[in-house]
């Protein structure tokens, strides 16, 4: 090969460090702009704080979840610590606490300066649609440069430290643990203060959305933040990590335990993912009279264009085969692009999906239900055609490349549709941030100019996240498809270390009746997964409402909304939090603890099928809840924007009633089902050893 | 072998005859029975009137589809006619029109005896619950009778004039087409009838449910009987079918091809379980003060009880490994009453899933959604592991029989779940009956005590069809994983045929791309199919609604109940049929087309996952929407009880809409999930052939 080791790890370091350096200038950037209206600096203080309450409590319970995980990784993986092998068990354990720690940093810094970024972009928005986007924008994409840059470098870090690549499952599984907490726990907090605040303020007081009065707005505030910017960072790193991980260990094999062209291959496309994501970034602008959508899209296909061109140049580095995996990532970028497309096409309310839905609820809530929920299941198609597509072309173009490379290819697709990460995450932490911004404008008092800007740079928020969600679900299917091939490599490395190579593992066979065993069983877990976290939603928004009634009915003068009569904001916070971690943690047991007895009833065979059906029904639901809940939220702003009857209609009751459903699907179940798939799959991975030896069928 | 082919074939006809003879004895005493009220006979005139009116259409348009059908498999099927063998394509079209009409004759006494027995319980219950409970479950009965004795009669028909198993899937197959009309048509007429008589009667007009001035009400009685008892009976005959022939298609392999011992069992038992379920019909029986869910629960048991001990001495006949037959055999019908017991749980308001949603209500209708689809979701999981392990019971049981008998094994376990299908239809054919009977009494004036034993008879039978419901999903699920043995049996004895033996399927990897791109495109298929209904019932209770509003604007007299001032029932009654059959097409070429499709992109291993997919995701969906339809049907009737605030509270509401949004998820979509899947893998075995020749990749 003409790019050796030494000179693609510098590229991805410098790649890395880059990322770093480019997020601290646009913090300061963010920091330095003007913030000096008191009464939304008070209040960004409020959600600040909230926020950080969060993350305290989150990490702590976390903490002690890393810590018994760490321990019992350093005593059975990669194999029991009692036949030797202490010092990889050692690196083992460590690798996981790395990923937690990476990913908690990149979370915890992101969140930071989402937090600075919102007041800042309210203030901007009173002069104009311009500055406030670049603030907004500029906030988020800290969490992405910081989010990609942390993974690069963790991924890095693990292999040039430990020169062993299942380490980098440790480390993959530490990231996902983290995710779990975030994006589960951190979807029930936003959740449980969202639709609290909606049901005990808007309809039962009849105070506006963002009213001071109501003691669970600044939970709701804080929940954008940690929900959508930090949750959907700690999932998207999880993927990032995952795909990475998945394709390294298949690489690993591939080029014989060292670091050969396969392996050089993923980093080298990783780093200069990166790279077109910073220049993507980079380019994000709008005019005094440009649309935000417009101008995120914008970016967002630079940033492709740039990662297409620069490895098809990286490409001609390398001799032999080598288009071929370009051409494997491609494909995978592509369909991300695609699921995106179709996302869009289901969800935003300039087509013709969301403005029948809003014509439905003309006939009564039941009505925005079932057509809700039919337009949601028929959005699923084009994503799975699109992600089995891509694997089947993946697989095929690398299969002649030799024995083991088509799944690699597989895995190769999944690293290049994750390769413009950082620029989805910058589309996305946008979001919450504007989101927040248009809340502060309004609690601030700004004015009706200021709000309408700002709820244009919020309508925009909303469009990209459906398409960013669609993007990080597709993103999992192929990482987890990848993570089937990690699994398959792992059992067969186990395989010819106990000296039974003849029994290696070829594939699954799902006529054999252990394999179709496992594939129902994995096909109810994110059933189960997703129901429970629903309900914890549901459990813990009976509590805060009961809180808000207790407050408007105690604090003397805060329904009026008397000077001085102030509402204890923080308990709804802690009501919030604490639930949250309550309600996430029998969810994410159940997933763990199922996978592990599967693995004990029916062995390698039995994870084999019960991974594809996690990863089929987890698609399907996950895609449903997703999409389903972007359409009726949609939907609903559809109606109020005038249509059907606009606001206060009847069509109007319904569609809210839609949204409130639509609430947790979206932002709770939907998305932590990505989680959920890596978590198991990475589970299965680690436990490979294990499940080879003691199984009853 | 004790047993001779001839004996077991003397034993099956003499069952088979056994049911007609007791079925006409059963209708001729319904029919005996006092009908002097001449406002009901009046009435029931006109609902078996709309009835018939559906059906004829109804068969109407499948006459046109089967005919086509029938031409092009003559033309393709099993293999094109012009290369040979026009009498086999000739007998295999022959076998399918024989599967279309045996299947329609059979609904079509059932729904006639059916729609005379309603009329008989609502008089019969002005003199107490036991006359009543009897009328109303012979004239269940009747269908039950009638579908399992055309069964048993049609495939040892088709068997002795053809000496073909492969013949037989062109019976199932037909048996097919006529259940995916009658349960998805079916479904789309009943719950089209039953939202709009709801949303125009009840919620506009304020007047009662079943009030006669309403021009949905006759439709809505009518859907009751060719949804819910010709609908439900074409299922079952469909599953009963396929599982009898995907077992038989197996058995003639393991057979060489003449009828030996595998083939014997598989009639003998089906035998077996037609008189058990006479046996268990004839003790149905209730006292004056008993319990008429008891009563059907007892008979189901005795049934079982004995269909166990006549297997366990007819397995005494056969020479060695029979009883390993009978253990998967067995396996399979305990499954399907854990299923059964499971959904039960999940949805009977005795139990505390139902009063849990009840109380969500009282929270707003979003919660009563929330929960009641997260209920749905959990309730999945026991089924799916039950299938799960039965199936790997029945496998590895079977297994040490020799090759190829650990997938018959599987067959069995579906014939054993299927055995007591006569009893299981006889229930469910109850309900609707006794709920017309309902309907009756109240259009009638029979009196409020008449009405309270009514309502008692109903109650048993929403009861009773949830249980049936979950069984009759579970069964098809396990019959189509016997289908997916038939296939790659199909797909072996094809490539046998064609001197390319050496390229004989042993099995589809799940890690082969091709396999899974089959199994992601596969899944996606019954979340659209099942949208496309809902979306189906949506858009025909529009024009329904229209209509109805219409009458009441322009009929004189017609809303305020003056004498003479008669609605035009049948008008309501074309709009459900035409809307039915026009919404039903589409979703039914869907799945058929798209199966095709994948056939011809990725052959045979692609159509191997497509399947598992398909089943995968189908009993998801089913299980899913059936029980959570169960659950808000029980909620809303839980909470009219008198609990959470009674009747008219804001909880109430709530349930309502709960209830609305259940509907065509339990009785339109859910179920015709069921027929959907098994459509779909007879096509795919039927097609064996041509993807073997025929494929992309």
């Amino acid at each position: 090969m003409a790019l050796g080791v030494t000179a693609a790890y510098v590229i991805a370091l410098l790649a890395a460090i880059l990322a770093f350096v480019y997020a601290v200038y646009l913090a300061v950037w963010v920091k330095q702009q003007k913030n000096e209206n008191k009464t939304i600096e008070r209040i960004a203080g409020l959600i600040r704080e909230g926020a950080n309450t969060f993350m305290r409590k989150e990490y702590t319970v976390l903490a002690g979840f890393a810590g018994i995980a760490a321990a019992l990784i350093f005593l059975f993986l990669p194999k029991p610590v009692w036949q030797g092998g202490v010092d990889r068990n050692l690196t083992m354990a460590l690798s996981y606490i790395a990923g937690t720690i990476f990913s908690a940093i990149a979370g915890k810094i992101g969140i930071m300066v989402a937090s600075l970024a919102n007041a800042r972009c309210a203030e901007a928005a009173t002069k104009g649609i311009r500055p406030a986007f670049l603030i907004g924008f500029r906030g988020g994409a800290v969490m992405g440069l910081m989010v990609v840059g942390s993974c690069l470098l963790g991924v890095l870090g693990v292999l040039l430290l430990t020169g062993d690549s299942t380490m980098l499952l440790g480390f993959s599984f530490g990231a996902s643990s983290l995710a779990l907490f975030a994006k589960a726990g951190g979807g029930i907090f936003t959740k449980t203060a969202d639709v609290s605040a909606d049901l005990a303020g808007k309809v039962e007081l009849g105070i506006p959305e963002d009213d001071p009065r109501n003691p669970a707005v600044i939970a709701d505030n804080v929940g954008d933040n940690v929900g959508d910017v930090a949750g959907m960072g700690a999932d998207l790193f999880d993927s990032n990590i995952a795909s990475m991980s998945a394709a390294l260990v298949m690489a690993s094999a591939l080029d014989g335990g060292r670091l050969g062209n396969a392996s050089l291959m993923v980093i080298l496309y990783s780093a200069l993912g990166l790279i077109s994501s910073i220049i993507g970034i980079f380019t994000a602008r709008i005019n005094e009279h440009g649309s935000p959508t417009k101008a995120l899209n914008n970016s967002t296909y630079v940033t492709t264009g740039v990662f297409l061109a620069l490895t098809a140049l990286a490409t001609l580095l390398f001799k032999g085969f080598a288009w071929r995996v370009w051409g494997a990532s491609t494909v995978g970028l592509f369909v991300g692009v695609i699921i995106g497309l179709a996302t869009n096409y289901f969800t935003d309310d300039s087509r013709p999906i969301v403005k029948k839905v809003a014509h439905a609820s003309k006939s009564g809530p039941a009505f925005t239900i079932l057509s809700g929920v039919s337009y949601g299941l028929i959005s699923v198609m084009p994503a799975m055609v699109g992600i089995a597509l891509s694997a089947m072309v993946a697989y095929k173009l690398c299969e002649p490349m030799g024995p083991g490379y088509a799944m690699y290819g597989i895995a190769m697709a999944a690293v290049g549709m994750l390769s413009i990460v950082g620029m989805i995450i910058s589309n996305d932490a946008y979001g919450p941030i504007v989101d927040n911004a248009r809340g502060l404008a309004e609690m601030g008092g700004l004015g009706e100019d200021t709000i309408r800007v700002a709820d244009e740079l919020d309508s925009a928020g909303n469009t990209v996240k459906a398409v960013t969600k669609g993007f990080a679900i597709g993103a999992a299917g192929l990482t987890v498809i990848a993570l089937l091939g990690a699994f398959m490599s792992e059992v067969n490395a186990v395989l010819v270390e106990l000296g039974r190579a003849a029994e290696r593992l070829v594939g699954f066979d799902l006529t054999n009746p252990t394999v179709f065993f496992g594939t129902l069983v994995g096909a109810a877990v994110p059933a189960v997964f997703s129901a429970m976290l629903i309900l914890g939603v549901d459990k813990n928004a009976q509590r805060m409402i009961a809180e808000i009634r207790r407050q408007f009915k105690e604090i003397p003068g805060l329904a009026e909304g008397r000077p001085g009569a102030e509402p204890e904001y923080n308990k709804c916070i802690d009501i919030a939090t604490t639930g949250a971690l309550k309600e996430l943690i029998p969810a994410g047991m159940f997933a763990i603890v199922i996978t592990i007895l599967v693995g004990f009833i029916g062995g390698v065979n039995a994870i084999g099928g019960f991974l594809l059906g996690n990863i089929v029904s987890g698609l399907l639901l996950a895609l449903f809840m997703s999409n389903a809940g972007g359409l009726w939220d949609n939907g609903k702003k559809y109606v109020e924007a005038g249509h059907e009857g606009g606001k206060g209609s009847e069509a109007h009751k319904a569609a809210v009633i839609g949204d409130t459903v639509g609430d947790p699907f979206k932002d709770t179940a939907g998305p932590s089902i990505n989680t959920q798939i890596t978590v198991v799959s990475l589970v299965a991975s680690l436990l490979a050893g294990v499940f080879v030896n003691l199984h009853i069928f």
